[in-house]
């Protein structure tokens, strides 16, 4: 079983998060955990036909990048927003975008 | 001699801007933009060293993403960050990356 690999605070880079985020799944999922915390890998998809490969990819790459954090529970994965942790390094950002994906229709159907 | 696109403000995307911004470089390019305005291609060039064909297309992705405007002069381009038109788009947003960038020493050398 592969390790989850989690950056502490300082290794979080701008180009990571901005990366993730650009993805409109990825910042669906981001939304979703935000509105509903602590979720199981499945409770959190926005789409329920995507693989589940596809989504854990998704998955890996929100973690990788500091944005969240997952721990195994079971089969399952449970995925909480590093909200506190986004906010000491970098102010105000994920807010910022989290405020603009409320404002971009294309972003507004798959997390609401 | 291909047209330079601008989106309108509407039709500006999240994904788009937050995937123009997620390379180092381009974010170089638009802090450099947003303190020396208007300025032309080989100006805002945060590395002198870059193929020239890369520097093109780096401002490519970020005027298609609706970031920056470019008009022709001669033989080179100005370029103006679209400030008013993102904060219009995404309030706050444009901001929040590029005080975020500030603090991230990876982005801090090439624009500085």
């Amino acid at each position: 079983m592969r390790p989850l690999i989690h950056p502490d605070i300082s290794s979080i880079t701008l180009h990571g998060v901005l990366h993730a985020l650009s993805d409109p799944m990825r910042l669906a999922i981001v939304r979703r955990l935000r509105d509903c915390p602590d979720q199981a890998c499945n409770a959190t998809m926005p789409c329920p036909d995507m693989p589940k490969s596809t989504l854990s990819n998704h998955f890996r790459i929100l973690r990788e990048a500091g944005i969240i954090c997952s721990r195994r529970e079971g089969t399952q994965h449970a995925n909480t927003l590093r909200r506190d942790d986004l906010e000491a390094r970098f102010p105000g950002l994920l807010d910022a975008i989290l405020q603009a994906a409320a404002a971009d229709p294309e972003r507004r159907s798959p997390a609401s």
